[in-house]
Order: structure tokens, then C-alpha cells, then sequence
């Protein structure tokens, strides 16, 4: 597919960006998403108000930590293969084609789980909002603001290691 | 597929929304986007801070007037089919798998047109910052702020029809 190479800013082929793997968890909670691939599609694009990223996730991996957002909207697509939506409601199966959207606010932690044996392809969104902190579901987990930055915190306030930029990390 | 038609919120089997058809741009403007259908994903979610479209474009018809917006981001990546992207740099064919971004304040109009014999599907979002205005490359229109109201005005400020809610527009 040579022409792909070729397409110049306002277009953009996803495999000229550089994917990033894994998070920047604390380490005793990196397992679960170790082998995720982000493209940050929107950075790429110069766009600022929200982000996109084209997800990759290899059979066993999941999207994050189940987790809800107190001030972003999320949205997910699934572009190709299947994953699992797991929220407080219960699991469901997504085939490609299918969406979920995660209203701000929301207390219902999410995740998706590929659980098939062949790659799946997501597309997600998320906004900007200032001020934004993260709950997780199954893990003694917080993100909150600590002297203007985001850490990762235990849920009784304790931290963790600050919490690294993502380009950094060093994923296990 | 029973199976899709089984999903429940925060999961949403996009065909379970009713697309709406055409656009609610003055009468005169409306034929290049007469066909186009949109399926507003990310309300029918519940989410506030961005939009998300599914769009199918059958061939001939184009994703809008070529435009570009003052405050707000634009993203676009194509689900299925191919489509051509028309900017003031020229035209680029976009395949399956290909996103485009248009930053906020940047003036470059853009669009998309299906020249192929199938349909293209994409998938679309837009932030919703306040404030926005749009200016259209070549017709006479721009959208502004008149009253507290979005308007369509031609380039000499005078008004088209007052801007019609789409979902009470009758496109043609």
C-alpha cells in the first residue's frame, strides 16, 4: 500500500505513528494492559480539545483498569475483532461495528477485555476536561491532583510512585 | 446478528439509531450532502463535551460543504469504503483505515466525497466549545452567532432562512 505512505497532513496513515505499549500504572497493576498498543492519532493530527487513539489489543490484554472519569466523556469503537465491555452492569460481547460511550460523571467502572485469539482494533475518545480525576473498580487505585499534577493514590490517600509520563515508562 | 440487537448503555449497537438524512444548510447548498446519512452515536450515549457520527456516505455524495471551524476540532477516520478529502492543498484519496484531523482556527477548508461505486463509512467526531464559527471555501456562507443564535449568513453578513434544528429540517 505505498500510496498510504504518501498521505500528508490533514490526513494521516495511523502506521506512520509511533504506537505506545503498555501504561504507566504502578507497576503491581501494569499486567493486565502490558501488551495494549496506543497510536495517538489526534496528538498526530494537531488536534487539542480531545485525544483519539487507535487501540490495539492482543488476545488476553485489556483496554486499562476498570475506571470512570469525573469530568471526560469517553467513547470506544470497535473497529475489528471482538472485545468484552465489563461494567458494574455485567459483561457484553462487542463485534466489530459496535460502540460504548462513558458520560462523565458516570460511577460505573469500565474495561474491555479481548478474550479471542486474534487482535482486536478499537478507536477511543476522549476529552480535555480540566480538573478531571479517574476512580478504579477493582484495585486500591485513584488518580487525583496533588499540587497541580496528577498522581496515582491509594484510595485512603496514601501515593504511589508520581505518576510517569506516559513516553517514559517503561511498561513490564 | 440477535446478538446486537441485545446490547444495552453504556454499549450501543449503532444500528438501533435512527441515522438522519441530508443536511439543514439553505436550500440552494443542500444537493452535494442530499444522501449523506448520519447516526449520532455519542448522544445516544449520553455524552456532552464531544459529538461522534457514524456517517454513510453513498457514492456521489460528500460528508458537508467544505468548511473549516474556528474553536473546534474536528476528526474523521474511515471505517469502510474510501473517499476522497478535498483541502485547499488538494485531494487525497483516503482507504479503510485512514483518519484526517482539522484543528481548531486553522483555515483549511475540507470535505469528503465518495467518487467510488460503493458506499464509505466514517466515523466523525467534533468537540462542542462555545463560541464556534464556521466559514465555508466556495459558497457564499459562514455560520456566526446572531442573538444568542447560530445562523447561516452569506459573506456580506446578510441571513439566509433562520438555521433550521436538523431534526426538523426536511432536506431535498
Amino acid at each position: 500500500m505505498e500510496e498510504r505512505r504518501t498521505l500528508r497532513a490533514p490526513a494521516l496513515d495511523p502506521a506512520a505513528v509511533e504506537p505506545r505499549i503498555g501504561s504507566d500504572y504502578p507497576i503491581r497493576f501494569r499486567a493486565m494492559v502490558a501488551s495494549r498498543e496506543r497510536r495517538r492519532l489526534g496528538d498526530a493530527l494537531g488536534l487539542k480539545n480531545f485525544g483519539v487513539n487507535l487501540m490495539r489489543l492482543p488476545p488476553g490484554c485489556a483496554s486499562s483498569q476498570r475506571h470512570w472519569h469525573s469530568r471526560q466523556d469517553e467513547f470506544v469503537y470497535v473497529v475489528a475483532g471482538e472485545v468484552v465491555l465489563v461494567t458494574d452492569g455485567g459483561e457484553q460481547l462487542l463485534a466489530a461495528g459496535m460502540a460504548a460511550g462513558f458520560p462523565a460523571g458516570k460511577a460505573n467502572g469500565h474495561h474491555l477485555i479481548n478474550r479471542g485469539t486474534s487482535d482486536a482494533l478499537l478507536l477511543e475518545v476522549g476529552d480535555r476536561t480540566a480538573g478531571d480525576e479517574v476512580d478504579y473498580s477493582d484495585i486500591d487505585m485513584m488518580v487525583r491532583w496533588v499540587d497541580g499534577e496528577e498522581r496515582y493514590l491509594r484510595k485512603d490517600g496514601g501515593l504511589y510512585l508520581a505518576r510517569i509520563p506516559e513516553e517514559k515508562s517503561e511498561p513490564t
